[in-house]
Parts: C-alpha cells; structure tokens; sequence
C-alpha cells in the first residue's frame, strides 16, 4: 500500500434471482453507489449442486464478464485478468444466492490506529490436469498467496483472515488427454478430484500462512493428514477455472475501509460456541440478542462446511458420505448454512463445501465481515 | 387413567446403524432396562429421501415387528395393532438415525402435583385412495386423535403439546385403481400426495384441539389455506401405513413419568428465538450455556420443518422449491436439522419434513421431551 | 417460398464439451463451411437435470448469443430476435451434448419434382405468468405455428414433419408476483409448471396443424384429456425465456436443401416398430442392417419422452413416477436415449422429456432427417 | 448330478408391487404351481438408488426370509443357508422391479441327448473389511465358483454361462472399525467400495472359469486393467451382505429343465448387434419380427451395464462420469434397459449396474434364459 495513499475496500451484498441476474449490481452502478470500474473481487453463492456437472457458477463468471467488460472496455475474457471471480455453487436448506462485490480504491491518508479491511489479488498459472491435486498445485498457490499479500499490502500473516481460492477440477477430458500423454491423474473420479484440488490448495495456503511447514508436507499429506490445515483457507473447485485464482483478506492500520474482518474454526458443522466467542470478542457484538444491530452490521460470513470423513458428529452417525443420491457437500451446506443463518437471521451466507484441510477434520474455516462502527 | 394406578411412560432414544438394525434395543432388553411388552409406541428417523420410494422406513416397520411379535406372542402384523409405529425418513446434513420407543406401565399413585407426561395411541380405519387428502381424513383424524387422548387420559387440550400421526401417501397403483373405479384421486402425483395427507391429517388434529373449527374447514382448505394450523401436530406420511396412526403426549398432574413434554412453534425455519424461549420458560434450561446439562437433560425434539411456500425466507429467496434434484423436504429437514443440533448438541433430533397446516406456513411445530428434576 | 428462388437449409451436428462450448462451430465457420450469417435456428442438447434450476441451457443460449452477436453485429440480446435458439436440457445415459445447427439461405430455383428440407421460425409476444399453461398459450402458440408456417413457405399441414417450441415455465418469483397482483397460477409447483407449459404449447400446435379443432380445446383439455395431441409437435420448457420460441419444418418441392424429414409416432418408450417402418418406408433405409449408411446419411432424430402417466409399460409396473430422487423427465430421456442409440449407433440424438400431448400418452412424436441421396 | 437322477430347473418371473410385496409368489404357490421348498435361488431387481443407501434390496431379503422360513421351518436368517438372495437395486427409466425365482428338483432320467438348464450355488466366508476389493475376495470368490459348479453338475467352463454374485460394501462403520485395528481399506468411499467389491469379485470369477490365469491378477489388477475379465460374471454389491453368494448357471445334458441358458458380450451400452446375433444363433429366435414368439420363450435377460470409463460412447463424450446428481450406475442401467426391452418388448428385465470386469471395459456380460421348445 503507497504510504500517501489509504486503501479503502466497500462490500456490497446483493441478491439475485437467478445465476446471471446482475440486475441488483447495476441498480446500485447506476445510482452512482457502486463504482464498477473499482471491482477488484466478485465471491457468488449461485443455486446448483455444487459438483462437477454445475454450470450455474459458470454462467455466473459469463454474465459477470459481459457485464463488466463494457466499463473495463476489454473483451469478456479479460475481465478475468483484471477481478478475481469466485463462483461457489449450492444454497441449499435457507442459503439464498447472492454476489459479494468488492471494490477497491485509494484515497488520501487519514491518520487512525484502527485496523481496517484490506484486500489483495492474484493468480497462478493454468495447471496442467496432472498437476491437480498434487505438490506442483500446493506450491504454486502458496506462491500465489505471497503475491496477494502483496497486492494487499499485507505482511503479517496474524493480520490474514480470509485466503479465498477458486480452483480447477478434472473432468473426462482432461483424464483421457493426460492419459494419452503417458501421464497420470490423481484421480479419475471427476466429482473426488474437486477435493484433491480444494486440499491442495488449502495446504498452499497453510504453507505461506505459516499453518504449516513446507518440508513437512508431499503428495502424501493431501487427502489424508487432516492435522496439517490453514484456519483460513476456504477453497472452491469449479469446472470454470483453469487456474487458481486468490483473494486475501485481512485488517490493517491505515485502511480506510469501513469494514474490519476477523475469523475462527468451527470444529464441526455444529460448533456455534466458536462463531458465538468471535462475535463476542472480535466484534464486541452479542449474537442472538439482537438481530436488528447484527442485520445492521455484519456484512457476510465466509464459512467451509464439510461432512466429516468419519462418520460421526458428536460421536453419532450422520449419513452424508453414505447417501448416493445427495453429494455429501450438498449435505453440509444446507446443516451448516441453517446454522449459521439461525445465528444471525442472515440467508445470504457465503456457505462453502468441502473443508479439506480448511479448518479440522469435519469442521471449518469461519471468517467475518462486519461493519465498522 | 385409572384414579388408583399411575400413568408411567419411560422414553428411550437409541441409536441404529441402518433401518433394520435393532442390536441398541435388544441390549437395553437384555439388561432389563427395557420392558418390550411396555413398548406402546416408536418414533424412528431412519436414513433416506423421505420421499414415494423411501422403503427404508418401511424396513424398519418390519424389523419392529418381527422384533417384538416374539415378546407379544402375536404375528409380525399384528404388533401394528397394539404398537404405533411411526418411521419418518430423512436424516440429511447432521441428523443421526435413532428409534424414540415409548413404553407404558401403570404402577400404584403416588401423590404429587406435579405435572408428568402421558401418552395415548390410536388408529383410523383404512382409508380409500379418493378419500386420502380430503376432509374424509380430516374427520377420521379428528375422530382418532378424540380416542387416543381417552386412551391418554387427556381432556384438556391445554395439557397436549404433541399429536404424532403416521399417514399414507397415494402410489400409482392406488390412483389407477381409483381411476378404474371411476373415482377421483386429489392429485396424480405421488409426491404431492404426501403433502395432501399430510395436510388433511394436520386439520384433523387441528379440529380435535380446537385450533381450528370444524365448520371454518372444507376440501378447500386442504393445502391452501395455511392460516388453519395446530402447532401441536407432527405429521408424516409414508407408502407403508393404509390407515393414520396417532399418538397423543402431554403432562398430566399424576403421571409417574419421570418425563415432561411440552411445545412452542418455529415461525421459519431458523426461528431460534421462540426455541429458546420454550426452553428458558417451560424448562428452566438455558440452551448455549451449558451442553452438558442439556445433553443430561433433553430427550428429544419433535419439529416439523419445510421450504416456506412463498420461495422466501426472512425476505430473501431460497431455492429449495426450484430445486429438481433434491426435494424440498429434504433440503428443509438438513437445514432445521442444523439449527436444532447447534442449539443442542444433539444430533438424534426427531426433525420430519413437511409441515403443511403444521405450524404457520414456512415454520413448524417444535415439542421438546426432558427428564424431569 | 419466392417463386424465383429457392430454399436451401443446411444442417450440422456439432458436438460440444460443455455447454459453453462453441469451438466446434468455431472451426467449422473457420474453414468457411458454416455461415453464421445464415444461421436461423439451434436445437441444443446440454448436460443439465432439464428441470427447473438447469442453467446450462441459459448458459448455452448466452454463449451463442456472445458469439453470434459479433457477426450479426447487433447486441448480445438481439440474436434472439433473429435466431431460434431451443436448448433442451438433460443428455442422460448414452445420450452426447450437442447442438444441431440450421442455416438458411435462397438460391437460383433449380427445377426438380422431389421434395426437400424446408424451414421456418416465429415466436409469440411474452406470457404473463398467469396465461402459462392456459387457453392464451395454445392459442398464441396455434398463431405462431401458422407465421412459422408461412416463413417457411409451407401451407400444407401435411408436409409438415416437426414443430419444435421452446416454453417458458414459473419460478416461484413469478408465482409470487401473480399473487400479489390477485392472479391465479395454473399450478405453484414450479416442475409442473413445465408440464402444463408444454402441454398449452403442444395444443395449440395440435390446434395450427389441424390435429384438433380449437372448438374441441378448452383449460380443462390441458394435461389433462391425453387423446388431443399433435404426432409432430415437440416442446421444451425453460427458465430462459419468457415467451414460446417456434421453428416449423417440413418438405416441399422446390427446396435446394440436400435433406429430407419425416416423422412417425412412437406409441411408448419403446416402440421401435414405428421407428424402423419410418426409416424403412419414409427413407429407404434399413435400420440395424448398416450402420456406416445410417451413420453417413442420418443427421438427426428428434424425439420425445416421458414416463407413461398411468405408471405402466406393456402392461408392467415402471418406477418412473414414483422416485423421489430422480425427476420422471431424466429417466425417460435415458430410456428413449438408449432405445435409438441401439438403433442408429449413435448417441449425439435430441432426445427431449416430457410429451404432454406430444405423440400419444406415454409414446412421443419422433421425427428424423435425413441427407438426400 | 446323480446319474440316476435329472437336474430339473423350473424359472419363475414374477412382478412385485414393491420390494416387499410377494403376493405373487403366494399366488402361484397356492395354486400349486411353485413349490417354496424347492427354491434355490432368487434374483430381484429392487426399485432403489442400487447405490449403498439403497435399503429396498434388504427388505425384499428380509421379506423372503420370513416368507420361506415358514416352509423351510428354520428361523429367518438360516433361509440364507440355503437359498441364494440376489437383490439388485434399480429399476431406472423402464424396467420393472420382479423377482426371478428358480427351483431345482431331482427326478428320475430321461435319457435325452439336448442340453438343459442346471443351477449350483455356494458362499464364500464372511470378509474382513480389509479384504473387500482385494486379492482375498478374488481367491475366495474364484473357490466358491468351484463350489458351486460342483453343486450344478457342471465340470466344463464352456457350460457355463452365468455366474451371478452378490457381494458386500463398505460402510463408513466398516472402515472406521478397520482403521481403529490399524487396518486398511482398499477405499474410504462407500460408493467406491462398491466398485472394488465387485471388480474382485468378478476376477475371481474370471479366474474360476479360465478366463483369466491366476497369476497375471494382483491387487493391481483390480478395477485397473480392464481387460483382464469374466464375460459369464454379473455382480450386484449391497449393504445386506458380509459373505460372497454365488449362483452359477448352465447348461447340460441330461438336465430335465425345461430351459436353455446362454450368454454373450456386449461391448458396449448400445451394442445390440451381439444380442441380435446370441438370439439367432444360440435360439434361433429372430428379435424384432414377432414379440409375441420372444415374449412366450423368453424368461429373463441377465446383463450387466456401466459408464464407459473413458467417458466415451462410439468416441462421443458421455456425461454418465460427471453428473454430480444422479449416479453413473443409474444412468446406465436406464439406457441398457430401454435397449433391451425395446429388442424384446419386456420391461421385467435384470439389468444391474457396474460391469467392472464383467465384459470388456464400457460393455458388459449378458446372458439369456428360454423355454425350450
């Protein structure tokens, strides 16, 4: 961040009726009170399954670019280039969809000693499909996350609440061209390989966050040690993306933003004690008091959510990874989204699934924005 | 109940590993803890959509009775007529499978003015494909919650805070038969017609406790107006009962029951403010304060839960009614399913889907068992 | 038809990786084998659940519309105007996604007294979400046959082959804004309002061609006497349009095209008597004795499916109906795929669910077209 | 089979209005026609997901049981002992859920030169979770084959042209049990494990009859090198199973059954060239000319069908593989369905899903049961 000028991120949630209805985003451009030409960062919840075959988030990403490119005065493609673009599919159970805008812009220094939101973006190289869901994809992310941090302005990874990745999945294709070449995938199971690739690129967050250490992790961790996590990360896979595409959020001194982030670790999709304490104690704000004032203040939640791979929850049964008629990510989102909307009497919640190595095993990353007072 | 003997109910929430499995009761059985020929009624969550082709509840039906024909000396049929066995489908997200099973005995009064729960059971006549849905089962239900409050002794309805009733849905061979008749079937759709079952039966209970008077209500009533409701009444349907079955709980001063039951509604879907109400001012229990009393405690909640029909919740759109993979009432239980275990603790929670005339539109009836001090 | 020139349609079979897939077209325009220019009518077959929430048909429309715009040089939206864009969801079982293009152009008569492919389009003024699926659709519907009719020169009912409309459907969005305005939705089921959307549409194509005489037509018709029905008609409903889209084709002479069209009705899922007598008296050719002459000269079937209402095949039970994981649509589709992909060999086929009057109940309308020797 | 005395095999195909509905069967029983205590075996297709939640294949166990414990005069678990319960779930698109039910008597010899059907059945022991999809369930698999042809009569593998198992699954209590001992699972995917079960299983099978020699199969093998296959095996994993049952089928002389068995390969979902070619050269029956003639003779097809792995059919993309919504072992049993029951005009076919190994890689074994004339 330049020393004379203050970063200053606005968020705005806005509802939408469908996956490419951008129709609520340009009643606020045209009112002069979003600026389109500061969006820096786009996360939509769009309605779909949220596996392999959900082309919801894809034609989010399409309208978004359409809708963009004539105020970036570049072809739809680019816009890619320039906002980074997270589509997580499925709102089920009482999520409802929405986009999370983010703009940025500087603006003169005001002197303050309170922290506000900052925000940084970046993006890795296309990988290649047998790079998915191995080293080669941790690697590149926690490079990735360096350069956000940079954008950010951000050095200290204590003042990091959020690393939001968007990552590739393998689809048919991509498995009979690799094979093909001689080359093997870590996976040939479409819908599994959205979680080696949401894994492996939570541990690239957990590498340059300092969550983990990089020697201590290889191919062998991803999927399988849940010890090693990053409490931060939350990562979507997605058929749209080639690469991975960042957004770190954190608090610095000399934001102008009039938003301040924190966040915690559920430790499973029921675990409201620690959303509870956050609430509390980052934010001074007493959930379950008073609706209006938490309506009023609280901007979105960002929150993994994952069927815990044993089977269990509070030592009982649950049934999401034996049901083959609903994808278990499916299942988590609709538990914990109620959770989280019961809480806040909030519906648009960035509700994410499939928690691999975000936050502990069965639970996961759980950050918030809130309103400045 | 008789003025020399006691009323005593004993409730029991075992856990399973599927449908069929019966191995958590036979333990209880064999260390005497529990008496099977005491067992009046169960109340089981079993795994699976909850829908038309759900044979998982049916599953359990049969294992019960095959279970206890060899206590009661009777054929696996004929437990049906002596025990109300009420299996609803669906354990989405973080919901457990579990059987409540209710036993009975009568043992010699002792004083106390203290209210302790009572339970009553009774069945309808079998029902005609055409009448299911119309007020030809409003009436029988109405009819049959009268006799299982006798067979309760409950006279007041002011005392009742739950009427469980177990009712058929319409399958394709049902409708052709009635087609061939030259009879009308309420709806050709199989799935639907679990709602209007539903729906007619919620009336019934409604006109027994005087939530809603007879002559307010005609055919047209049924699944349309949604301002007729009893916030006491539990409905699910399933293609394994021809007739409803009904079970009545409330408290009475002179049960000996070591259990007290009682109720409020959930105005939406995460409406936890009127849950913890119910629990600080009927019980004397502070939910979010201390799990383990809670888990001591509570025995169960029985709540009804559903996509609110108007495609909104708390103002926002939800999705759950456009949704043509996964019903609604499985995306409705995940999600209540959700709110009540964060609140609880628990996850073996009766939540059944489907609360049409059950509660206001887009909420449900919410009853709550806890051992008594 | 002018009198001086004559039509000339050409088809292509263009297979896709997604729905936003356009590079096949993209090459073949490339190597100046398509004109986009001449481009009136696509018929898509995306991966989707071809419900309600499947955005990859919207998703398809939007990237055609994208990459037509640049040659029609008019805006994104306006393609619409000019081009017929029908995508139909769902490619279960064997079934391949692809788009099935049609392009038109006039050429110097060259006299000959066989018939060929002729082709037409219109579209109706946009539904208010009360008339979906009432009196007001067929009969704006049996009007837009009749302009299509006339685009394409044909007068005579009997060289028509195949009408193909695209319907909108009710979201629970226009539900609710009916209500409020005090009007009555034909049903509050958005699945079903796929149906009855089609069902309006397909009677008033039975209406235009002279398969039922308006005066025989009223609202209690729709969905509901199964004997009115057009043996030519095929209708897709969807989210992605809010008025009835219409192509119209047929044989005449006078036609340059090098393709020819006929149809048959299949009486259920599997009959393939009527397809083989098709193919054998319309085409001269011998199903199941040569693929690689079938392969060469067969461009495409088009085709409808459903579960027969009355939850019957050749006198057994099927199961369609009465699954509540899995929509009736998806596994007739997957059925009627099956049956001709055996019967062709191959598996890039428009077969399209739900045909509500469409073909008799429980068969379909089946047309094919063929290349000319 | 003695030499004194003739195998005689009779076939019954029974409907069922559910999976528990045996009201047929009690039918023919009391009409003398099916003698209870003859039967050997049972093949159901169930109405369900076929998936690992799908718990109508253990009720139609558990509903035989009890029904023949009655005759049998042992408790309803020993009816496992000695008859064979194979459940196969789903009945996608057209086919219909029906039991086949075989009975095997020894009557005196009538010398005749003719083959005739025979029938032999055995079990393997009961797995470890650790053996499930290894080269312990091969070996055993390929011994209880033995075993069974033994039991048949039948020492030439060139007899034989059915070898149908039913083999067990992991359950996430399974594999946390086996993780708990410091075991490993082939697979922590219960759907998965559905896969590994039946490719061991049919290896062994491949192995039994020589179509493929013990030492060129290795854990590696499985689910891996698909060319190493059984082209007699059709395997069906469920829940409902901790052992192997196996059922072998062939032909013979000196048999007195009044059928024929035999079987061939389809290489694919829609190769009906194979069945056409089986039909007239094994039956010399024409498919396609007279239903009426294959309806009489025909007793049940036995054929196996999955997703081609590539994601290929006739080199179009399939999306079988990517659909995060409904199962690839779905979708494929609805297409090889409709193929089939278009060729024959029956719908009451035994089609299973998941051919790993049984039949080359994308096809499948499919083996047929006449009369003899």
């Amino acid at each position: 961040m330049n020393e004379k000028l203050s970063q200053q991120v606005k968020v705005y949630v806005i509802a939408c009726s469908g996956p490419a209805d951008l129709n609520g985003v340009r009643m606020l451009v045209d009112k002069n009170e979003l600026n389109p030409n500061e969006i820096v960062a786009v996360m939509g919840k769009t309605e779909g399954n949220g596996g392999v075959n959900d082309f919801a988030r894809d034609l989010a990403v399409k309208s978004w670019c359409t809708f963009l490119c004539a105020y970036f005065n570049c072809s739809p493609e680019s816009v890619l280039e320039r906002v980074a673009l997270v589509m997580s599919g499925g709102t089920e159970g009482v999520l409802s969809p929405h986009f999370t805008v983010f703009t940025r812009s500087f603006i003169p220094f005001l002197s303050s000693s309170e922290k506000g939101l900052v925000i940084g973006i970046s993006h890795t190289k296309k990988f290649l499909p047998e790079e998915i869901g191995t080293m080669a994809q941790v690697l590149e992310t926690a490079k990735a996350v360096k350069l956000a941090m940079q954008d950010a302005g951000l050095n200290n990874s204590d003042d990091i609440h959020l690393v939001q990745v968007k990552c590739p999945l393998l689809t048919n294709e991509k498995i009979n061209n690799l094979l093909i070449r001689g080359a093997m995938a870590v996976t040939q199971d479409t819908y599994k390989s959205m979680a080696y690739s949401r894994a492996a690129s939570a541990l690239g967050v957990a590498i340059a966050l300092g969550d983990a250490r990089q020697n201590e992790i290889d191919n062998s961790t991803i999927l399988s040690d849940f010890n090693k996590y990053s409490g931060c990360a939350s990562i979507s896979a997605g058929i749209e993306v080639d690469n991975n595409v960042v957004i770190v959020f954190g608090n610095l001194v000399g934001s102008s933003s009039p938003y301040f982030i924190s966040h915690t670790i559920m430790h499973d999709s029921i675990d409201i004690k620690s959303v509870l304490e956050m609430f509390s104690n980052d934010f001074g704000l007493d959930l379950l008091k008073s609706y209006s004032v938490i309506s009023d203040r609280l901007v979105n939640i960002f929150v993994k959510a994952e069927a815990s791979p044993d089977g269990l929850i509070r030592g009982e049964r649950h049934t999401m990874l034996t049901d083959s008629d609903v994808t278990s990510t499916r299942h988590a989102r609709a538990a914990v989204g109620g959770v989280l909307a019961a809480l806040t009497g909030k519906t648009t919640l960035y509700v994410s699934g499939g928690a691999e190595h975000q936050g502990p095993s069965g639970g996961g990353t759980c950050a918030a924005i809130i309103k400045r007072k």
